[in-house]
């Protein structure tokens, strides 16, 4: 964890490297881009379907991999381009989407820490993540790694709301969360209390939340969930009350005010709240768990993530749980 | 949900007017189809991205609506079909995002249970449910018809796996699971005195898992969640144990060994197990509520949907809630 600030410094780095082999191969999307993946990875793809989007004015999807893996569809691809993320990039049904995806013609790209890996074989232009060995089974490197690759590739496509310094910034802002763990104790031992711990986002927002839910129910067990704050106001707050903790990501932006209207709705339901957001950024007076202000939203949402991982990681200590290799979970999944 | 059979024989029964409605229009996807919907409606959307994809051979993705609405996302889609799925047909956000993606030269269908609503005015074609009026806010009739509105719309644009004989079929399999609400009261009980209830699928029964569990949460207030199995055992597995309900969709197909799978893995954690299933699918010696054997994949999740209605319907009535109107939600999504 403790790695970040380096992996995303070279992971950032990598634009110029990545642009020349792009324009070489001829590799840029004209009709659309699909993106495949899984659990964390997955969370990066839902970031990159914001980032890309707006970068490229291309629509971009994510696919079901059953879909190609077990029901065989076979879409017409031509002038997309596939993206794979896999921190191992040896999931068999990630790599077999991507090369089913290629097969009707997209273009295949591998997000991945390991280069001489099958996913990467799959791919014509692969961006190195250099994470080292993940050692600990719920990768957190490769999700804040993944999306400074996805920034990268979106870049390369297209024209994102931010400059190299601004990256500079971002790593920075990465190093003072990571040296300042102990704002997090408190919020860790109050989400060990509850009984669902529920991370509210939108927007870039919503992989962040997504990202903190998955971390916190790996390495504690604990019924955590991530939901877009306009999906769970339409129906699954109905499980929300006094025993329910929610974290709520208040990245700022255009979908900033949605997620206070949704903390507030919480709330009057006697909901725990604490907030996760950039210094200057209040939501009420309420318990916030702050980085560093200023940075653009798509970039902002580095710190928060770690500010997710440190609750975990710290709600896992907490409940002596050697948050390493928790709970029997195996780092590739052998799906087929 | 009562009305189901009716209901779904009308909007069977529409195949061909909406058939040369689109052909009068021209509207048919060269490129792709792009599905817009929250809550049950985008669970069928779920749906749909399985069911159109294979019929079509085109790439069918779900947008997310703040894309458009937040954050003015104005992708290049000609050559696109966008359908807005909404039951109100109010929803200002649905709304908002299908004229957006029309804007951008999508095509636009509405699938809504109200022919004069803002949802069906932005659109050239109009699939109605004639649902009647939803009186729950927890929709139930919407969700299967909204299925079988999307299977008008993939044998329109496509081949789909399945005659006219299997749709009645597949209606007399919805009434005989109405007709017998007794099976379901102990899986109602066992349900309510779990912590979490975590539904499972994978491919079309995903979107019946997803749907399972959101019934359930919003007319019991339980914690209940919704998962693809390769998904879940990624990592969400992790916060399964003995307090954890597990009921899994094993619908007769491809990725049946799948769900077979997983179930075993939560049943090794302790978890308690229900299958809803095909008479004559077992899985191990396990407790199961059975629909009727013999239809195609696609089809069978119609009776499985209502089998997972009446756990929810008979829960809130064993935990003392009126399910028609549950921990005061309300039926239209107010975010603009």
């Amino acid at each position: 964890m403790a790695e970040q600030p380096r992996v995303l410094r070279e992971t950032f780095g990598r634009r110029r490297e990545v642009s020349e082999s792009a324009r070489a191969l001829g590799l840029v999307p004209r009709v659309g881009i699909v993106l495949v993946a899984r659990g964390s990875s997955d969370h990066a793809a839902v970031y990159a379907r914001y980032l890309i989007e707006l970068a490229t004015g291309l629509p971009v999807s994510i696919a079901p991999p059953s879909l190609y893996t077990r029901y065989r569809a076979a879409p017409a691809l031509d002038g997309w381009v596939a993206i794979g993320l896999s921190q191992s990039g040896q999931t068999p049904e990630i790599v077999q989407t991507l090369r089913a995806l290629a097969e009707r013609g997209a273009r295949a790209v591998a997000v991945t820490n390991a280069a001489d890996s099958a996913l990467a074989r799959e791919a014509e232009l692969v961006v190195d993540l250099a994470c080292g060995a993940e050692r600990a089974v719920p990768a957190t490197k490769t999700f804040t790694a993944s999306v400074a690759a996805i920034g990268v590739l979106a870049a390369v496509w297209g024209a994102v709301p931010w400059s190299t310094a601004d990256e500079r910034r971002a790593v920075d802002a990465v190093e003072v969360a990571l040296s300042d763990e102990h704002a997090v104790e408190s919020v860790a031992r109050a989400a060990l209390a509850a009984d669902v711990v529920t991370y509210l986002g939108r927007g870039f927002g919503y992989a962040t939340a997504l990202e903190g839910a998955l971390k916190l129910r790996e390495m504690t067990g604990l019924a955590a969930e991530g939901f877009s704050v306009a999906d769970y106001l339409h129906g699954p707050v109905a499980a929300a009350g006094p025993r329910t903790h929610v974290v709520a990501c208040a990245a700022p932006g255009p979908a900033l005010a949605d997620v206070v209207a949704a903390v507030d709705a919480v709330a009057a339901r006697g909901a725990q709240t604490l907030i996760v957001a950039p210094e200057g950024v209040r939501v009420g007076q309420r318990s916030t768990l702050t980085v560093a202000a200023g940075l653009p939203e798509p970039l902002t949402v580095l710190p928060m993530t770690v500010r997710l991982q440190q609750v975990a990681l710290l709600a896992a200590l907490q409940a002596d749980v050697d948050p390493d290799t928790p709970f029997g979970l195996a780092k590739i999944t052998l799906t087929s």
